[in-house]
């Protein structure tokens, strides 16, 4: 691959590279390149929004470079001595090790294992003395970093800012140096604390990392950021055909964002697809093939294959599929509302869902569609309900 | 001695007490207390002014309490690595050994060497880890340290502070949590370093300790800090007859406060003597009196003495001292003008001093004024030169 096509590669779906020639410059030496990418250590339940980052780390051990997922446990080993932040947990040794394992079972399927290292700051950050640590906080001045965006809202809003809170940023970047990083990769939001490093590489005679932010990824909804909260996303441990449904039910202007972010497929293949749309392709075709890859990142093959051919008999034959769950229910009194049925089986998390999904004409027994939330299930029964268009249960009513 | 003469000796001359109540309760505990006072630990050159707060601290020895004289020298073995406090000297060990070896061979003047701790904050500072700093920068909030009126006045005209700056009010209150204080001495300069030591002994659950600011000594004009660039001061090092010939210069005003601040007598005989010129005394002999006390305590009672006699014989009979200098002087041309020969024989610092001090008619020749100052005086003149009125060299022209 030429040095452009390389940038071209590296840059896709980035905020902002500081500095685009640096970086050249830093690929043109040919060597490997140190890229680091910092993680808080507090326990991981990613969801895809969070692997955006961690693919980009994929794009670069892709090229030959060499990759750090760094685990920031030093900060993370101080408590909060006033307990006036009672949201901040301190870490305990055991702790920073049992998420880092549980990192590393959900970044390798990313990831290449063999390649990446898996590092801790306190590793260094536990050898400075108390002198090196004050030593560190003189290289920056407190209006500078008043500037930084969070710092600056609180203290012109008169929140308290806690001294040790400029000493994060300054650990960051110190990290940099202890690691002679030459790229690191953060989010937006990381943006000021990425540039310390640069500083502080500068000061102590290295030649500053270039630093690259990715954006943070939509959500399904294709306008809120990703977030558990909202319900908009993809979870890296959903079930294959979860996963491969929600990828279908994006918009088609939110299935290019995801190639761009979540794809490692090269530009080139990226634009051909693009162009197959333009020529008339049907865009469900085109999203099988995001939806098909990232099956496979998390499942296998075999699985993407399976999610997409259920995909296909469930949506496109309308055909009941063959997995569903048979499910025994025990009625009190020889019979059962619709409404407690369905809430009973799973397949609304109420009994007012249930209500609301009847009255949308969304829930069939048998192919069926019910009308009445409050019909009465007799004993005895034993038929296929199904609410909206991708939850089915093989009921019988005891 | 009652709890209330022991309050109003204590609390002599000083700026502030915060808070009385509480140094009042402490005494009342009848347990010796711990006193702190801190020093830089660059090299020590002492005036009297500085005494003032030793002065406090014997006070305190006096009644039986216990004194650290503390020498700060952890951050001043910490460099300022950006390089841009040029002023900023980084000490060594054996400079701030060989600093406290000058700092006991003055202080132990006035304290008692056997009941003096001397100790370095380096003791404690150097075993905190790295992230015991940041525990301990996580005790005070940015706002805060901002209305430190230095901080203040740099912040608000956008002069830099590096963020270290924040940690050293922070270190020195922590050496009153590590020294366990109950008391605090310091410059009105320190005000805010010393209420650190209260606020961090409150949150590492100690007693607070009590603050106690003692002002800046007025120099011998009664106006100006006494200050060695100034030229109005006493250093702890003058001759015995320079050090009571400047006591006896001061005001009758002055002389009070230099009571107040610099004497060991108790308050009921200040008072005593304060009644005594109101009665009639002549407020030259009451000066005797704290020349006396002033000039013991460094040179002993001997040299005081002397100092006493020879003042009265010089300035009271008009003689000329018995102990002048002698000098020789050689000439290149067989003369010299009289301003060079004042230089020459150190009794002006310049020539420009000397022909200025002629002006005033303050130079005579074996008594005799000299009016003109470009008067030469001829090889193998030998004569008594007089410069001011305590000045005097026998010089040999050759």
């Amino acid at each position: 691959m030429s040095i452009q096509e390389s940038l071209d590669l590296l840059t896709r779906g980035t905020e902002d590279v500081i500095k685009l020639e640096e970086l050249e410059k830093k690929l043109k030496k040919g060597k490997p390149l140190q890229i680091k990418a910092g993680f808080d250590p507090t326990a991981p339940d990613l969801h895809i929004g969070h692997t955006v980052l961690i693919n980009k780390m994929r794009q670069f051990q892709m090229l030959g470079h060499e990759v750090s997922f760094l685990i920031g446990d030093f900060t993370g080993m101080i408590g909060d001595p006033t307990g006036k932040n009672i949201t901040r947990k301190i870490l305990t040794r055991e702790q920073v090790d049992a998420n880092a394992l549980t990192y590393k079972q959900q970044i390798f399927k990313i990831l290449d294992k063999e390649k990446t290292k898996v590092c801790f700051n306190s590793t260094w950050m536990n050898k400075m003395t108390s002198a090196d640590i004050i030593s560190l906080a003189s290289r920056y001045t407190v209006a500078r970093m008043l500037e930084r965006d969070d710092f600056s809202k609180r203290f012109s809003s008169q929140q308290p800012i806690a001294i040790h809170e400029f000493m994060y940023p300054l650990v960051q970047g110190y990290d940099s140096v202890a690691m002679n990083s030459d790229v690191e990769l953060g989010g937006t939001d990381q943006r000021f604390n990425l540039l310390m490093g640069r500083t502080l590489q500068g000061q102590y005679g290295q030649e500053p990392q270039v630093v690259m932010t990715m954006p943070l990824l939509e959500g399904l909804d294709g306008v809120q950021k990703m977030s558990k909260s909202l319900g908009n996303y993809i979870g890296i441990e959903d079930a294959p055909r979860d996963m491969f449904g929600k990828i279908m039910s994006i918009s088609d202007e939110l299935m290019w964002r995801y190639f761009d972010l979540l794809s490692f497929k090269s530009n080139a293949d990226i634009a051909k697809l693009k162009q197959e749309m333009t020529d008339g392709k049907n865009p469900r075709d085109v999203k099988f093939v995001l939806g098909l890859e990232i099956v496979e990142r998390f499942h296998g093959k075999q699985a993407a294959d399976d999610a997409l051919a259920g995909f296909k008999s469930q949506f496109q034959k309308g055909a009941i599929p063959d997995d569903i769950p048979e499910i025994t229910l025990n009625t009190e009194n020889g019979e059962i509302g619709l409404a407690l049925l369905l809430k009973n089986a799973g397949l609304c998390v109420s009994t007012s869902d249930a209500m609301r999904m009847v009255k949308q004409n969304a829930v069939s027994v048998n192919g069926e569609k019910i009308a009445d939330p409050k019909q009465l299930i007799k004993a005895g029964t034993t038929a296929v309900f199904q609410v909206g268009k991708r939850k089915f249960a093989k009921i019988e009513v005891k």
